[in-house]
């Protein structure tokens, strides 16, 4: 009797773990229709209980720092592409996040890097993904966009293309970061026993370790009316076989149109690709006529549902914003037309 | 005067090329209600003006060889996703097809492949990118799916990862064949003034050269009401920079959805990319009741008005298909579950 209690406590347990892992954390902002740029830092296991002040501080004013150049470039009435491009170089060259400096290492010890960015006005994409000695991967791809006739490049191939841009390269060690470093070494020692080639086991549903989280990205609207979204990222600790997760797929982790909205994710990227997630809110809303903040609820939602976990950011032509996210927490960053700033960490 | 009218002439004959590759081509098939299986060898300047009757022999050859592999499955009783494969396989291993063994080159003289699979049951998806020497890509492509964690690997990790799973490897040589090696030094020698870094001068809806065509795609309907759809292909010959296709990304060039269609497209990657082809014919049909043809045709018409050419071929729960595209032509096929072959190449 006893035991059959504690099972049905446990089986309680690991559903309330479920659920908690699944609702959809979606607030009222308090400036819709008036917001310019949205930014986010990644999601994941980001509690409150967990947070010192002095932690807390640190990303605050990462996230106010980007927010700010990307907003400098809105108020001067650059277009959206630049203030996207400028809010993720500033994510890219802190290594709080898991993007450019501080991308996390894979299997192999490497940091291999992913970017996309799209124009709505144009729908124009440029991606890269799988490079390991360009600084700061949004501007490979800005430059793919722009100065390609193609839409993703990889590896060596997309770096020598970056070199011939004249952007900035760097030696794979400029990547370095001890704490990113330790992250492998405890993601390896934590893995599950191997039912999968070279894989650890993982029950779907149950939450997954923060080893993908940290990705960051960009949405913007500017004086034209133009929207654009960019997302960077290193990827997934301890990913190997030349993994690409979510980031770079256009209508997985990035898209624009300002026929709708422009869209960055950051989560458990295999199911923002099954799901389609960026461009899934965008045909929400274009052809079940959904406001952008009902789309991206139910885009995590379905997120939820097939088992993965994480968020979105969202903004539509005429201002209105979307965070929603199912970790504990999302790193998200808003600034509104009148540069009024607002900052939220945890789900609360 | 005489100038004028000769300037008129040009213009309007430029004019009608364009329009002419923008038209979409969708015929009413004769079995609709009854398919289990279409197959696609991709679209291009595909003219019965071109083509001599041995050549059109060994093309109807081949498409049927491919549909009979596929359709055996099904007749079996097994899951779309075996017919899926097994009809790719048959058209990578022939080298009349941009795919596995008769990839075409890329600027730098090698053959790098691309494959995806989707189940539309399950909406798992597997994909590789950039892969030298696994002979069958959408092999590694189910292996994804089915034994690994993740969606989409690329490059050496993808070949590792093939390896462990015991598929064939064979040296990239395997993959040379003197038709492709010719075709890419003529695309070297038309290469154009080059505007954009590394790149060709390209005027868009003036209609691409054939050099991006010959992907292969299945999409299939089992016994179980399941749908599962594959694309592979060797890309775009004279390509450079580890450039990326639609093939591989899933909700572009491939996708699938029990709910909805399989569907697999062919052409110009990049628009099919920047429009989320794939999953932009699922939502039609989701979010918009769409019919199958009529998603695909809105999907066909949108890559043409913005520039892009190709076709793709899409199958619905109750074995209603669509096989739009907007070249020349498109190697194309069907069987019905009563095994009624109809195979078709030019755009009459």
């Amino acid at each position: 009797m006893k035991r059959a209690r504690l099972c049905f406590l446990l089986a309680a347990s690991f559903l309330c773990h479920i659920a908690a892992g699944q609702s959809v954390t979606s607030q009222q902002l308090p400036g819709q229709g008036q917001y310019v740029l949205l930014i986010h830092g990644g999601a994941g296991t980001i509690l409150r209980s967990k947070m010192t002040s002095g932690k807390e501080k640190v990303y605050r004013e990462a996230l106010e720092a980007a927010l700010k150049a990307g907003y400098a470039k809105i108020k001067d009435g650059q277009p959206a592409l630049e203030a996207v491009q400028a809010a993720i170089r500033i994510m890219e060259d802190n290594p709080l996040f898991n993007a450019g400096k501080g991308a996390v290492f894979t299997h192999g010890g490497r940091n291999e890097l992913d970017a996309a960015i799209m124009d709505g006005n144009t729908r124009k994409a440029g991606a890269v993904t799988g490079v390991t000695t360009i600084k700061n991967p949004i501007d490979a791809a800005r430059a793919v966009m722009e100065r390609s006739e193609h839409v993703m490049l990889s590896g060596k191939g997309a770096e020598q293309f970056a070199k011939q841009c004249g952007l900035t390269i760097v030696r794979p060690k400029y990547f370095y970061t001890e704490e990113r470093w330790q992250g492998l070494q405890k993601a390896i020692r934590d893995e599950a026993p191997k039912t999968k080639v070279g894989h650890r086991q993982q029950q779907p549903g149950t939450g997954f370790p923060d080893y993908k989280f940290g990705t960051v990205g960009a949405v913007a609207l500017d004086r034209n009316g133009n929207l654009a979204a960019g997302t960077s990222t290193g990827g997934m600790t301890n990913k190997r076989f030349g993994r690409i997760g979510d980031s770079p797929v256009i209508g997985a982790g990035t898209y624009a149109s300002n026929k709708t909205a422009a869209v960055s994710c950051t989560g458990w990227g295999e199911y923002f690709i099954r799901n389609v997630a960026a461009y899934d809110l965008s045909a929400l809303m274009e052809y079940k006529s959904m406001p952008v903040k009902e789309a991206g609820d139910a885009v995590i939602t379905k997120i939820g549902s097939s088992g993965g976990n994480g968020g979105l950011i969202a903004l539509d032509r005429n201002g209105n914003a979307a965070m929603p996210f199912n970790t504990a927490g999302m790193y998200r960053a808003a600034i509104t037309k009148d540069g009024k700033i607002t900052i939220f960490l945890y789900n609360d």
